[in-house]
């Protein structure tokens, strides 16, 4: 892909920093001009989306512009983080699906933060790059394969940087590993595994008016995440959301920067969950319609993956049973490994180094 | 397979006390006629079938009268441990590979006990069957698909029972996990995983006197399993070990007792820990003869199972790295999972139930 904006480089220059920053210097990187303020269009504008307005609110050097969302509610509490944080409400564009388009026209947007569902992610990627904005997209940032030929493919016509925003690469934890493992402290690398294991029962179904563990409603009765997130599960079978465990692995592993990944296998066990806490729930029950419906998505959903340099991976999708949040890092070398079993903190995992010990 | 001797039964009649008291007891209903001593004949008598003479020998209703090996030294060092034990000694059988035909026309053997290298486990079994001598088979009880087969074909052809002795079902904390899923306690079981990674580099190479880390020999030049069980990390690639995790895991899914396993996909990572290990040990570098060859097996093998009752297992195999020993075991249902990163004790590991908590 592109030669001077690829991951590795945003890693070394903006290490414990963030998305904020690094969208920050790779725009700078790339204007021919160096600016003082960078401007930021953002489209949707929901939950997901505050977190990155309240980092790029936060500082004098960048300024969001516009945004975009169809939802009334999701831009009245969009507008309240920058009141929040007491800077001027940006241009909204709220009139449909596609009035992001007008969005990416405006000359004071010089790169976009894409936080939509995830079925446009690709579009709207692809949109902004033809149009000359720089691309952070979120998490998944793409559904179909050829989606994603389709944004390789738009990044090297366009010659316009597009990250794709996985910010578990950027855990303290995962960080570190990554520094041990370019020091060559666990030997040479074979095996590695992630996951995404988080239990959003809650998370995928509401009532309507809370976003979270409020009810069984999904689709047009419910709100948030829930509105569009759930269809995945319910229509689609396999690792939904491969890149939390496959982003940190697959830098340590240089994949797409001298290596790449070449097979894959996956298996889905049964799917329960999800129906079981619509069953059980106190707004729910065995007469309630979601009742009747059947999720194609296993429960557990297991991706091996066979590397180019020899080495494996191991990716775990499970969000629909109770657990505790883990999302399962393992880094394994000739002289050591690193196992996670907790969600980051110092005491949840073990790091084993032969020669060390 | 045979209604009557069905490991759940092992289960539930032993529980607790291991390889010595399932035997008897299933000698016991096996007999016509009820015997106050259990005779038992040895096949293979190296350092593993030490423990189970140990277990046998403390026993009053138990007489180990004959055993089998080729090799002097096991012999010897097996007559010390009846010595320790002042118990009389057994017969012995060590005219060559072939002798164990002799220990098996015996009328003072009622059953035998099989730990001779993994390629004699199906043969001796089989003979043993024929001969109508109850039979319990070492891990891993057969190379080979067609072994596997012809084991299951004999045991239902002679009605001989025969009982595979995968150890790690027996560890406390996989018993209790064990009853716990049979009480429902995780719901309905979508998921379960297990291995066997296990640092053996210093069993699978030694200096011919000594068992364990000791050299970089193997085959004719070296002693105890190295003799043997190198040979197959150097010329099979794939899940050489597979029931230390699947054993456990099978049982709490009823596999062969209404499940079934269906499919399997399994993938190796390259394999450069044996070649690592003998450049780098002080008997050994890069000029020693072993340092040629190129080990076939890949240093982590992960397969990937599917079950006919819709739920998924993952075995993983990973011996030939530095690492603490961890068989890994997961068991995860609809209401809750287990997970263990250590050795079984009770602090290695964590059990996370929804009701309970």
């Amino acid at each position: 892909m592109l030669q001077e904006f690829n991951r590795r480089n945003f890693i070394k220059t903006t290490a414990l920093t963030g998305a904020a920053l690094t969208l920050t210097n790779s725009i700078k990187a790339f204007s021919a001009t160096k600016k003082d303020k960078v401007r930021i269009g953002i489209i949707g504008a929901g939950f997901r989306s505050h977190e990155h307005m309240g980092n790029f609110l936060q500082r004098d050097d960048v300024a969001i512009t516009a945004i975009a969302d169809p939802q009334q509610r999701s831009v009245d509490e969009a507008l309240a983080v920058f009141k929040k944080y007491n800077r001027p409400e940006p241009v909204v564009y709220k009139n449909g699906n596609e009035d992001y388009k007008n969005l990416l026209k405006r000359d004071d947007v010089d790169a976009v933060m894409i936080c939509s569902p995830w079925e446009w992610h690709s579009v709207q990627a692809i949109d902004a790059m033809n149009a000359g904005k720089i691309c952070g997209v979120e998490v998944c940032g793409a559904v179909k394969l050829q989606e994603c030929w389709d944004v390789v493919n738009t990044a090297e016509k366009t010659k316009v940087p597009l990250m794709m925003m996985e910010n578990v690469c950027y855990r303290r934890d995962v960080m570190a590993v990554l520094n041990m493992t370019r020091k060559g402290m666990f030997g040479e690398l074979l095996h590695g595994q992630g996951g995404y294991e988080h239990d959003l029962r809650g998370v995928l179904f509401n009532d309507g008016k809370t976003a979270y563990n409020s009810g069984v409603e999904f689709g047009k009765n419910a709100y948030s995440e829930a509105q569009w997130r759930t269809e995945h599960n319910l229509k689609r079978n396999g690792e939904l959301y491969p890149t939390h465990g496959l982003g940190p692995v697959a830098v340590m592993m240089d994949i797409n920067r001298g290596n790449r990944m070449t097979r894959l296998s996956s298996i889905a066990s049964k799917a329960k969950g999800l129906h079981k806490y619509i069953v059980e729930h106190p707004k729910g029950g065995t007469n309630h319609p979601n009742a009747k419906l059947n999720f194609k998505c296993g429960d557990i959903v297991n991706t091996q993956i066979q590397c180019a340099n020899g080495e494996t991976i191991l990716l775990t999708h499970d969000v629909s049973s109770p657990r505790p949040y883990n999302l399962g890092f393992r880094v394994q070398g000739t002289e050591g490994l690193w196992q996670d079993y907790g969600w980051g903190d110092n005491n949840q995992g073990f790091i084993y180094m032969e020669k060390l010990m």
